[in-house]
């Protein structure tokens, strides 16, 4: 049966509150728009799930379908006693809202209106709205990661207690990274908050998420780029998260952001708002650098079984400047057939391109020591990233090579900068 | 301080153990080739850690290095009354040991030596030995795989209890996937076991993997491909894991393998040796059909920010047959100015190319009906893979088109064949 027809002959449509038994239990909620043939409800827990049409029997509606309707813009006045928060704009979810007509969700909402939403906040802060960008965060490019840092900037200057970013959560982990790359010794807390629902679901998170990056900014002095998300699937805490060893692990789950290789920042109880610190924070009173170049012609790709060498030579052709090699296990590439992949990394490497390894088991240190296939990679010149997320490296690469010499480049790629890569020489690392 | 100048200095040398003062805690252990200049030091616990030279200070050696001499080959006496285990061999760390002169790993066991290293599972089955290849995982190629099934088959229709394959782990997920699908009904249980630490030293986990993968085919009726590994860091617990749902998810940790989106089939205590279902296994008593075909032109690519869209081109006029792309989040790929990206894909699809959307979030499932923009995606004829792992679609999208017609492989694409799909109706998958 086709989900039309179930709702024609249960008389029921979209955000309509039903009944049903499910293979002899009970279900109550609201019917979630959905293009598959499966009746999506959500829960007053505000879960969603998905029903197999033949198992719904006796269905009953119970209340009626309410079309989202345009939230009214309210204006924000100014109270002296707060501080301000520039709340910049860059689209994603968070300001999202499901269009009930064509079942999807959009990028609609101005900033201002995200504030409106959320009452609360406004009683802790004095906010300023700045829209940067409004797209959905799939299509985020580098050239926004600089419009997104001069906004950061322009702000800072203005002697704003904090900055939260509005981002989409697809390539959030991407911003974050070259955020923090681009402003080094940052003054004041600059805090990431996406949204895994829409903000007009009971399940939205964006609420939870954008109080807590709130109450993190007015109640403590952290200084640097991080990120704000719910730290599991309960509406407990927020955590706050490295912008480089930060990633997006799950498609759906409103804690899908998770920190690899290193524990997150703080914790935000958001019943009793009080503030856990997790990692220490350093003492940090340098003066702020802004570099916000990078290097378009920076690649990323992962290896399997079988990969054609010759994208490699795609690479060598388009004449770029830096990739990074998602490479099994501790960093190893295929070697094949008469060492042809091998040979096609030496010829990249020689072609002046600074490439980068890492692995795609995400978790853990690659390492060019151990076998001896991986000395070969590493001989050709290719650099071992050490605990760097692949998606970390890549951004850096193309930020380094934006900002600096190739040579540079290549020694700064395996230092340290803003917490990307965590201490060798930590017990628990290596092998724990 | 180099560490040849370290040895040097405190006359000790890879393989001594010592005794030292490390931020003033005594620190004791076997000296780890490296070619870092960190001291890497094997505790008796099976651990390895990396300590900074500078902070390494009154070194005494307490036991003297000794050199890793060739393992005897035992001659296996069979027993009458015990099942018959084929131990196909295929490389990897699991038949590995470190060269100390090189400081490197390499591959250098024949099969019997790996029983007779294990005494302890000789006393469980009789064991038969083949060598189907011997490389190192990583540079594992889908013409490896054919010959792997070839070897299974033949081995099942000598009618023996059960088959052990020894892999090595960088690969292993991507193996263990074609296998499932290459052997349908499969009547026997055929355990892929691996280890992230070679055999010889104190901290592997060779030992542990292949004596559990013994006591589960000995002691049940399981019938298909599944994947042994440890189930935590600590010595207590095998996994038995979905060959279709499970990625090495850690560079170096003995527990890397995690199933995605699924539980582990099995739990085998290795002290009791007890073994506890976790999930319920069907009767299957169908007839085993062996398909060991697959196409050579499948790619996987991974989009990220600022991806060049002429990587599409690449796989257009490589004229490949199916190509798998890891998006953002629920399956976004970048749709780039003048939608050039999502023009591409089509251009891709038109020329003949099956193509599969999976997420590089790894957990969770894609779902094309959520957002405006991943409809467009949908658009162009790639297909949604549900929740696949991205590693598994891509090894079945090879396989189906190596062994049926396009149109069957794009239905087949996204219909459930071993598990490696979970159904969407279940209530804690769609939105946990």
């Amino acid at each position: 049966m086709k989900i039309k027809e179930f709702y024609k002959k249960n008389k029921v449509r979209e955000g309509d509150k039903i009944q049903f038994d499910f293979k002899g239990q009970i279900v109550e909620g609201t019917i979630i728009p959905t293009s598959r043939n499966n009746l999506i409800i959500k829960f007053s827990s505000g879960y969603n799930a998905g029903f197999d049409l033949i198992q719904v029997k006796k269905v009953k509606k119970i209340g009626e379908s309410k079309k989202v309707g345009k939230t009214s813009k309210i204006e924000i006045k100014k109270k002296p006693n707060l501080p301000t928060i520039s709340l910049l704009h860059t689209g994603g979810t968070i300001a999202s809202r499901v269009d009930y007509k064509t079942g999807g969700v959009y990028a609609g909402f101005e900033a201002e209106d995200i504030a409106a939403m959320f009452p609360e906040i406004i009683q802790k802060a004095n906010f300023e709205s700045i829209l940067v960008s409004n797209m959905m965060s799939e299509d985020m490019t580098l050239k926004n990661y600089s419009l997104i840092v001069k906004a950061v900037e322009k702000e800072i200057k203005k002697g704003v207690k904090g900055i939260i970013i509005g981002h989409g959560t697809d390539t959030l982990g991407y911003s974050a990274a070259f955020l923090s790359f681009a402003v080094e010794n940052c003054p004041i807390p600059v805090i990431i908050v996406g949204s895994q629902r829409s903000s007009d679901r009971g399940s939205s998170d964006a609420g939870m998420n954008l109080i807590c990056a709130t109450e993190f900014i007015t109640k403590t002095n952290y200084k640097g780029i991080a990120i704000c998300m719910h730290n599991s699937i309960n509406d407990d805490y927020c955590a706050i998260l490295s912008g480089t060893k930060t990633r997006k692990m799950h498609t759906s789950r409103r804690d899908a952001f998770k920190t690899i290789n290193d524990s997150p920042i703080a914790l935000i109880n958001y019943n009793t708002k009080e503030i856990t610190w997790v990692k220490k924070q350093e003492k940090l009173e340098k003066k702020m650098i802004i570099k916000e170049k990078f290097e378009k012609k920076v690649g990323l790709i992962k290896t399997h079984p079988g990969i054609n060498e010759k994208i490699l030579d795609f690479y060598k052709k388009e004449k770029y400047k830096g990739l990074i090699i998602e490479g099994t296990g501790l960093g190893h590439t295929p070697i094949g057939e008469k060492e042809i992949f091998i040979k096609k990394i030496k010829n990249l490497v020689d072609s002046g391109c600074v490439i980068g390894i890492t692995s795609q088991c995400i978790n853990g240190r690659v390492n060019s020591n151990v076998y001896s296939n991986l000395r070969k990679v590493s001989n050709t010149g290719a650099i071992y990233c050490e605990d760097m997320l692949p998606e970390t490296a890549f951004i850096k690469l193309s930020w380094l090579l934006g900002n600096y010499s190739k040579e540079e480049t290549k020694k700064m790629l395996v230092k340290n900068l803003r917490g990307e890569i965590t201490s060798y020489t930590r017990i628990d690392v290596y092998d724990e």
